[in-house]
This record gives C-alpha cells, sequence and structure tokens, in this order.
C-alpha cells in the first residue's frame, strides 16, 4: 500500500484526536442545533420490543469488594471465563455502574448517570447478548436505563450459531463467545451533535471509555472479569440488532464472564507472542 | 456556513467512531508496523529535565471512601473548588489510580498499568499545572511512571500569569484555575500507531476515557472532585510544555480541586441556563 496514503490516514486520525478545540474546521457563523434553539432528541431510546423484564436494585446482597484501591490494582483483561452464569442482580448491578440513571436534569434536558459524558449528552444505548444469566432467556436485549430493565429483543435458541454471531461481532475473538453476557455500545449520534455539532464526534469515543472503565472495575468488584474489544464489526451487530447504522450504530463492546484465578496460565497465552519474539 | 459542508464533516465523524473494523480503509496488503517487526517505541517518555521528586505510596495513610459503589453514585463532575491545597500523598494516588505501572510485561513490550489500553501501549503522557500541592512549587511537572516520581518542568512565580494559562488552556473555562492540580494529557501517537496503524485512532480516544474515569473515581474517594475538559487548547499547551504538537501533542485535561459539600449550589449555576431556557 502506498507510503503516502498510509501517512494521509496517519495525519487524519491525529487530527481527529487533538481537533476538539479546532476552532478552524468551520466558518465563524458556524452554530449547532442547540445554539439555534432546534428541539433537542429524546434522553434515551424507546422501548424497541416492550417486552421488559425488571432489574433487582438490592446490591447489598451482592458480595462487592469494598477496597477501593484494591479494585483499581486487581483489575486486569481477562478473557478466560468459566462459561457459568451470573445473577439477575450482577447483571443490573453492571448494567446500574455503567448506564444508570440517578437523576434528570431540568425538565428534560439531560439524565445524570453514574457515568460523566460530555454534556451530559448520554449518547450510548447498552444491547447485551445474554448467554447465561439466571433469569433470563439466551437471546438479544436492550437495557432501558429510564426504568433500569431490559426488554428482550430475541430468543436465541440455537446457541451454536448465537456463539458464532458474538465470535463474528468481535471480528473472530472467539474467547467472548464463553462470556456469560455480552455488553454491546452504539451510538445514537444526534444526541451529541445537538450539542457539540462538528466537534461531537472524538468526545463521543472518550465517553464510551468512562463506561467501560466502570464496566471493568464493577464487574472486578464482584468476582467477574472482562476485556473491552475495539475491532467489533459494526454492520454485523446493527444488522442482527435492527440499527440502521446511519443514526445509530453499534461501535464497541466487552464481554463480561465468570473467572476462576487458577486460569491465570490460560490467560497468559494470549501474550505468548511476546516470548516467542523476543520481545 | 455550508449545510453540505457540515453535513461532511458530520459524517467524517460518525465514520471515525465506527472505523475500528473498517477494513476497507486499506488495501489488502497493509502491514502494522508491528506486523512489519519494526522495533518498538520506548513504554514512556523520557525523563525532560531530571528534576525528579519521589511519590509517597502509603496510600492506607489517605482516607479514602471503602463503599465502592458510593463511590460510583456519588461522582459528579465538580467545577467548583476550595482553593486549597492538596497534599503530595493524595497527588500520587491520583496519578497511580489513573496511570500507574504495575508490571512490565516481556523485556520491555508493555506497560501493565492501573487502567487498561488497547494493546497495552499506554501512549499517554500525564503533565501537571500544579497550583497547590503540598512540597511541591508552583509549575508545570511531568509524571514519570516507570519510577512513579514527578519531575519539575518550570516553575511559576507569576500565579496570575499562570492562572491565565490555566484558564486559556481549557478555552477559557475560567474556574479550572481554582483547581489545586491540572492534569494534561498527551498522546505520543507513534506508540499507539505502531501496533495499530492506520487503525489506532479511534482507540486511543477511548484509552484516554479510561483514564479519565479511573481519575474521577479516585478523586471522589478521597473527597476531591474535579470535571473533565474535552475543549482544550492543544497548541498553547504544547508550546508551553515543550511538545512538538506532531509526534506528541495534548489532547485532553482534568483539573482536581478540594471541594465543600456547601458548594452545591454554586455548582447549580453552571446550569442555570437550563432553567432559564424552560428546558
Amino acid at each position: 500500500m502506498d507510503e503516502e496514503k498510509i501517512q494521509e490516514l496517519i495525519q487524519q486520525g491525529r487530527d481527529f484526536i487533538t481537533g476538539f478545540g479546532d476552532q478552524d474546521k468551520v466558518e465563524e457563523d458556524y452554530r449547532t442545533n442547540q445554539d439555534l434553539k432546534c428541539p433537542q432528541p429524546p434522553l434515551a431510546k424507546a422501548p424497541m420490543t416492550g417486552n421488559t423484564i425488571g432489574l433487582p436494585t438490592d446490591f447489598e446482597a451482592l458480595d462487592i469488594d469494598n477496597d477501593f484501591l484494591h479494585v483499581v490494582n486487581s483489575r486486569k483483561s481477562r478473557r478466560v471465563y468459566t462459561d457459568k452464569a451470573i445473577s439477575l442482580r450482577q447483571l443490573s448491578y453492571l448494567l446500574w455502574c455503567t448506564q444508570g440513571v440517578k437523576e434528570i436534569r431540568g425538565k428534560k434536558y439531560a439524565t445524570l448517570r453514574t457515568v460523566p459524558c460530555g454534556g451530559a449528552r448520554h449518547e450510548f444505548e447498552c444491547y447485551m447478548a445474554v448467554r447465561k444469566v439466571e433469569g433470563l432467556k439466551t437471546g438479544l436485549y436492550h437495557y432501558l436505563p429510564m426504568t433500569h430493565q431490559v426488554e428482550l429483543l430475541s430468543e436465541e435458541t440455537d446457541e451454536e450459531s448465537f456463539d458464532s454471531f458474538i465470535s463474528d461481532s468481535l471480528e473472530g475473538q472467539s474467547w467472548g463467545a464463553k462470556a456469560s453476557v455480552v455488553f454491546y455500545y452504539s451510538c445514537v449520534f444526534y444526541r451529541a451533535e445537538w450539542r457539540y455539532g462538528v466537534w461531537a464526534h472524538p468526545i463521543i469515543l472518550i465517553d464510551a471509555g468512562h463506561i467501560t472503565e466502570n464496566l471493568y472495575l464493577a464487574a472486578e468488584s464482584i468476582g467477574l472479569g472482562g476485556c473491552a474489544v475495539g475491532a467489533v464489526a459494526p454492520d454485523l451487530i446493527n444488522r442482527r440488532l435492527g440499527l440502521d447504522g446511519k443514526e445509530e450504530s453499534a461501535f464497541y463492546a466487552m464481554p463480561v464472564g465468570t473467572v476462576n484465578t487458577d486460569d491465570s496460565e490460560k490467560e497468559q497465552q494470549f501474550y505468548a507472542f511476546v516470548k516467542e519474539e523476543g520481545l
């Protein structure tokens, strides 16, 4: 591939990262839709099927590691799962810690959640491939943050085919198809663009990182493990979830599962190349 | 401004977000520099001045809120500071929780830190505008993760001018110039590009979000507060820190300071427009 083309793509990427403060990007008369007093989009997506299931919120019943620094220090990427079920309360806790709505600001200006987000836009939707969660059928789900419920989108009775989908959705990272649940994050772009216009997009990615860091820590705090995955297949996930890929698109995922401390050697196999290549 | 141009910029932004898995971006023969076995760049930047100061690591001497869920639930953006000093131990704890090196993988393949990062590249450097930290002179500092030290880059004796710099660096958000310390994050691009090539850049932003979420939580856990700022002035910060802006550029910041629960009304003033505009 042409070196010049590669350098051009690299430079575009670098410019994108530092582009928050890039006033030169636009002409002086540019105003975002919020500046122009356009009506704002809904704070969260409406239920898609209405086939809802409530989530337990008595988190004191969970065995939470309450040594904050220990949670931070112990957290690591975990890709080996024991293929057991997690409880519905554990799933509820993970959803709460990552997208839970604590308060509404104004009449319906913004949701204040357990994670920070630029301008409190919270432009994400959270979907789940549930493999093994007590009390839930195997299938695809959507989180409803305003009522802290999940809704079933589709039951999946062919386990092998469902696991293939999960693996393919993670660009072939088949370890993810042993997780109890895979969280897929989509972005409803206009929710952020309404406020930030052409500057919205770098902030969106940073805000996605806030979510998964809480997911890492919350999972760690209840003895579960996960690993965030950037290399996902948005088109495949969009098709399966019924997202249009234009106004809303999946872009990021994180499998979470049950872990066993005895599996640390298996974890090391993911890094075998480091030793093999003498790095 | 031309609506067509605006839509083009919006589309570019959206494509960037979903671009991890975009294999079409490159020709089939494209290989990243890691694939090509190019030598890898250093895991962290070398000391810039060598004027180092050690950091205390006996964090058990801190009053850490060890109710994990309470920390998650209490965290919010805090922009009103009491303008008091934090201790060097508190600063050390914040640096540890956000960029601390727990382990080296391989001979010198990767640092494993207290935050997750794609491919463990940890392509960030952390700088600080120290206004009020016990035991440190007012000035600009650089964190040295390999030895858990800070180094003084420049002492700032003109407080007014230093506060102006801080405010300008945050695009005029002057509340940041009341913080005890402002963390500035830069990216050393090639550290990630070596492994991820033209796909590196969306991942970089997500990984920055992991860092600031830990900073939010760690600050909250010791009774401090902060607010991450996307709208920064990279050129100004780069000039002041002596970064070339090409291979390494600042792109993100977070002021952290001492907070007072009685100031919640002052915090609300940042959202006065919501009521005024009936949103």
